[in-house]
């Protein structure tokens, strides 16, 4: 039987995942909660960690690296930020320790984009970054990680040269809930990239996006005068939003980038759709496996066999 | 001492306004409140109305001519809409007739532009622009009624040939309130047009318009790595959403389209920053002087002296 070698944890603000993982590399045990920075700040990171390691029976001595808003200001410790542009390998050399007796703690830093006219930040997709990065070929890439907040990373050969945060999914739930298009939507049922609804309006984002606040407007006025079904004004609130943000970022990325989406389930297929409609050939990665190899890769890194 | 020919109305969805107007066309009274269509549609919208006659000693058959939210189908009675392409003259031979006793009162129609790829609707705009294009040379105009709401209408000679509403006013106020935002912009003070950060995000969002959401975004993160103070960041949203709004609008224009800008106080002075930080030269017109002018122009013909 395989002996864990280390613990390798994704702190989120809403989310905390946990896997043990052995000395070959396997999934020796998993734990998912809703125990993310916000809960963290409260009831105790390390109370909280340490109830999930002894849920699995993990040794008293196993190493923990961290990735995510534990490191944030307002986290456990603060890990700051590494500089773009910055080699995705440098997050482990600047990695800090958390003070415990037991163990040995680690948590990696977040990246920021300085220039003051495209301020930016990110923490925890820098390690996921890291992970699907060895999955991929060498030349340029734009990495789309999409959710609350979208963040769209150019790389090459292994160096993050920029990157840029898209509000999308924040956005979404916004407008959703408390503009006037709420009512347009309220009680719209679900909706997934193949809706046309939702096509068009990536397609007519990505072709006009000075237009974007209009088009919102149009599902409220699509409503009155065509009757406009709620689940078809949700999926084209969503293709709007989803359309401005894939147009911006791929206009920041160098000609010839491969666009390589790294998403799970129902976000993955919806942003595959998206970017079928904007006409954007793309590769995908699972994202909870890049996260766990970028982990692994600090791992290694950190406490080498 | 002038007789009173008729009342005019504007009855916004939280506001109400009245003016009582002389056979000279001079302003004898005027009454303004807070009791817009929300409110009359639960203390009635009849009892309001007269309650306001009443207070300027209004004759009881003086006639009533009403724009706005009156007429919409949640209002008063509904007054449908004109289809674009519209002779804006046009409205007045729309208007509807409110069954009452005593008064002759009439509710103004709105626009409707029915195109399903630019679904449009304005209510109570139509007859600001009456007023507006009273003052206005022949030609083709690109006419900005900023607001909650903002209205951009594509006129020539007397025709409404298309419009474009941009929900700017109420993203800014969704987004201050209930984003991640809402962290930076709190207790910031009042900023005006002439804050560099205001026009410097007006420009940066007519150059590059697909980078809106990232924009946004970079409010949080100059707030995180360079100290952006409140007040700042309150300018930057609000040059971000109306750039977007310009940028959008004026590529719809007929090019050489003169731009007219309709609004009062400090709303028409943050657009004339924004205009001139987009390099677009434009007249104003008072918006208050535009709907009593439209709603004159409209009593004029509806009731020949």
């Amino acid at each position: 039987m395989t002996t864990a070698a280390y613990a390798a944890v994704d702190w989120g603000t809403s989310s905390f995942r946990l896997w043990i993982i052995g000395e070959n590399g396997a999934i020796l045990a998993e734990r998912r909660s809703g125990e993310g920075m916000t809960t963290a700040a409260t009831a105790g990171f390390s109370a909280i960690l340490e109830s999930h390691l002894r849920a699995v029976s993990a040794a008293p001595h196993l190493p923990v690296v961290i990735c995510g808003m534990a490191g944030a200001r307002q986290g456990w410790v603060e890990a700051g930020y590494l500089d773009t542009p910055a080699p995705l390998a440098a997050i482990v050399g600047a990695a800090v320790t958390v003070a415990d007796d037991n163990r040995d703690i680690r948590i990696l830093p977040g990246l920021a984009q300085r220039d003051e006219a495209a301020a930016d930040v990110m923490r925890g997709e820098e390690t996921q970054l890291l992970g699907a990065l060895s999955s991929l070929e060498g030349g340029s890439h734009l990495v789309c990680m999409p959710g609350t907040h979208s963040k769209w990373v150019r790389v090459t050969g292994g160096v993050v040269e920029g990157f840029s945060t898209f509000m999308t999914g924040e956005l979404f739930e916004v407008i959703s809930r408390h503009s006037i298009l709420s009512h347009t939507l309220a009680n719209g049922g679900a909706f997934d990239g193949s809706d046309p609804a939702f096509a068009s309006a990536v397609a007519a984002a990505v072709r006009n996006p000075a237009l974007a606040t209009n088009l919102l407007f149009s599902i409220r006025a699509g409503q009155l005068l065509h009757g406009l079904a709620a689940t078809q004004a949700k999926a084209r609130l969503s293709g709007i939003l989803i359309g401005l943000e894939i147009g911006g970022a791929h206009g920041l990325a160098k000609a010839g980038s491969n666009i390589c989406l790294v998403a799970s389930g129902p976000l993955a297929a919806l942003y595959q759709s998206a970017l079928s409609a904007a006409e954007l050939p793309s590769v995908t990665i699972d994202a909870d496996d890049a996260v766990r190899l970028g982990l692994a890769a600090a791992a290694r890194a950190l406490w080498p066999a």
